[in-house]
């Protein structure tokens, strides 16, 4: 028996975490302001109820798709398929309207279409199911005029070890939420849904901080640092960085999913002041090097008394920013999970971080960091990107319409 | 900057997930008259903390280890290792000194001995780590004579199919939290501070539903079912049933880790109601087929109107219970977890049930059960156990002591 879920619309989603955990910070008022709908218990000024977690939903429909700009929930799972041969425009459209029904229910705390467990169903806790297309989909459908302006597929760079298990894809299906259960629900049902049409080629998992766990404070990697200081908020050009306006694109934006592998061993060999200059931040707290707190903007001018520049040269966020880097050197969103797979067939630890980052124009964008850091950045010397695919993230759809139709319909 | 964080005792944690999850069910009170110390927010009568989720600690002292009778956190990594030639009873002795001082502080939210990231050991989220020996390490330090009575190695059952990557181990370290992070941390540092001494043979990682997701209700596994709902409870024989009387292991306990996979696209063609005659319970709410709620007592004898058993002769509860198989043919303490892999190199779908079972004495408790199951269960159709090892679980320690010293001190 399905509980009724509280329903918020997809605008009102990026604070709703932080409300239901009682996050009150300098700051969140502001971003408030262009909220929607909240949530019915916090709404009437109650107590949220003691599954709260499990009974969130986050609106599917909308002019964008959700868990791009959604909050990122403490669970993700990536999926990449390939079509399968013969697959045409007119297949693709049949399972995108299939998987757009279904992950509308999903998404919603109801059943998909014959639904194998229905009773997994009922605690979506925030499930969000994103949709996106690789390069080679638009080869299979036969449109290779509508591959989105500067979306090329990503170059192997010199930094890059790509494994063909985490490469590639003709699909992605990324499906977030706060439990484990929503999530491996939802990718069983979408992933069994595809049959027909794809199989897939690789599927990862990844973590962030649970409901309770940390609530307001930027998360920490399986480095330790603390990681995700400096993404562009609404009041900071976020609309622009992710959504593209171009064709059938418009609302859409472009993904990539880098699994950049960690090597703790070395890396914790490292003493604590140099790996602080790594990164150009503070460990205790993330805060820039160049003094201040965590959110205060980094000053890259400022020397030692032996003249060193404080934010060193290779250092990760001096390379990455687009402030050291001037103006249209590139934006992006970045949404990483860490990952944990335990060791592999040769004993080595596989963990590290799935990158994800989205912008409305991938090569613009996304590339001239990317460049950048493989050129240069002290973090190499502990990372090795080991996968790599690129999508184009549909815009989203209103009720009665599907992911894709704008390109496919 | 670690919070000091919310100390709990160790008999007090059977409840405080309910606690701080607002579960309030009949049958709570009775649970509730033995409990201990409870965490400072709810003692005071306030709501708990936004962080209660991250700050909560379960204390590592004890005349048990925790983790055993520890309500079940929402994660679980189980990793097995095999000890390194010439390994002998000093040194496995100075590994568990060191391993038992790093779980203390750890738990308690504190950094680990030279913690490679002592930022990530602020939020333990609930915390518990257990240490168990397996049938080897009694050979390794030369101590064949201390095997607890009944600890036999499992024999393979015909319906196993075992893989190397999933079996045996001479050491296990068993780390539990409400958060991945917590879980991934303290694994790294009892891992790292093993290496002179063990390297890992497997690690296996687990779920169930978060904090706030489904608080009260008996977890669902990934083929639907309510799991967890007959597991001996304090007021019905738990402390017998998992804690040992015996030698050095008095205070302590055995446990069998199994990898079950689940073939969930067969399953998922079966009808609902044959789903719930291979079980012998409702799918919608977990109660006996032979009628009432979750918790009524299943009637073995009740027949329908064709004379046909209504809980069949080879429905797994039917097989698996004691009530229908006669006092002495077996009681255990069920804690398992979900797992899902994603996909195996074949392309197959690899999740299942990661079922773990504690048990006072392994031959006579948990044998008989598996014996049974293995010779009759409807359930087999769908699942294929793909690993197995097991662990003498040592006693607790107090303050001072330290893991295993009754065997190796
Ligand atoms: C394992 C790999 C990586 C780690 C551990 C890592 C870690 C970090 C950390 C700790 C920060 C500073 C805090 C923050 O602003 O979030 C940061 C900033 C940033 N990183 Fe990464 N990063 C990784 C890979 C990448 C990649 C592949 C890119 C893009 C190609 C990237 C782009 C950025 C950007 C744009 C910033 C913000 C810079 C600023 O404007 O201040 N990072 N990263
Ligand atoms: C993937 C494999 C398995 C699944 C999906 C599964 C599922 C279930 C379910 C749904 C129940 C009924 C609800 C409950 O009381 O928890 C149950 C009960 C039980 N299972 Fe399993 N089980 C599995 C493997 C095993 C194994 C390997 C054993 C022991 C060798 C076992 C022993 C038991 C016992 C003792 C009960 C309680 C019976 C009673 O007293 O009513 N199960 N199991």
């Amino acid at each position: 028996m399905p509980l009724p879920p509280e329903t918020e619309s997809h605008q009102s989603t990026r604070l709703s975490r932080r409300r239901l955990f009682g996050y009150t910070a300098a700051g969140v008022g502001g971003a408030l302001a262009g909220a929607g709908a909240v949530s019915a218990a916090t709404a009437l000024g109650g107590e949220p109820p003691a599954d709260a977690v499990g009974r969130r939903t986050v609106a599917f429909h909308g002019a964008h798709q959700a868990g791009v700009t959604t909050p990122a929930q403490a669970r993700a799972v990536f999926v990449g398929f390939g079509l399968r041969q013969g697959i045409d425009a007119a297949a693709v459209g049949r399972l995108m309207r299939l998987w757009t029904q279904d992950a509308a229910a999903l998404t919603a705390g109801r059943a998909a279409t014959a639904d194998p467990a229905p009773a997994l169903a009922e605690r979506p806790a925030g499930l969000t199911v994103t949709f996106g297309f690789g390069p080679g989909l638009f080869t299979a459908i036969g449109r290779p005029e509508a591959v989105p302006a500067g979306f090329v597929p990503a170059p192997e760079f010199t930094i890059d070890r790509l494994d063909a298990r985490w490469t590639g894809g003709d699909l992605l299906v990324q499906v977030c939420a706060d439990d484990s259960l929503a999530v491996a629900h939802a990718v069983r049902v979408l992933v069994v849904g595809a049959r027909p049409f794809a199989s897939v080629r690789w599927q990862q998992s990844g973590f962030l901080p649970h409901a309770g766990v940390a609530p307001g404070a930027t998360p920490r990697n399986l480095m330790g640092q603390v990681d995700g200081t400096a993404n562009p908020a609404p009041e900071n050009g976020l609309d622009e960085v992710v959504w593209s306006a171009d064709g059938w694109l418009a609302g859409g934006t472009t993904m990539i999913l880098r699994r950049i592998r960690m090597d703790l061993d070395t890396w914790d060999r490292v003493a604590p002041e140099s790996q602080e200059r790594a990164i150009g931040r503070r460990l205790s707290d993330g805060a820039p090097l160049s003094g201040g707190a965590e959110r205060d903007t980094p000053d890259y001018a400022v020397r030692d008394h032996h003249g060193k520049l404080v934010i060193p040269a290779d250092a990760h966020v001096r390379r990455a920013s687009e402030q050291a880097n001037g103006p249209g050197s590139g934006r992006i969103l970045r949404r990483g999970y860490s990952y944990d797979d335990g060791v592999d067939a040769t004993g080595q630890a596989d963990c590290g971080l799935l990158f994800a980052a989205y912008q409305a124009r991938f090569d613009s964008q996304f590339l001239p960091i990317q460049r950048r850091l493989a050129e240069l950045d002290a973090l190499n010397a502990w990372t090795t990107p080991i996968g790599s695919a690129v999508f184009a993230i549909p815009p989203g759809c209103q009720e009665g319409g599907w992911i894709g139709q704008g390109l496919l319909g």
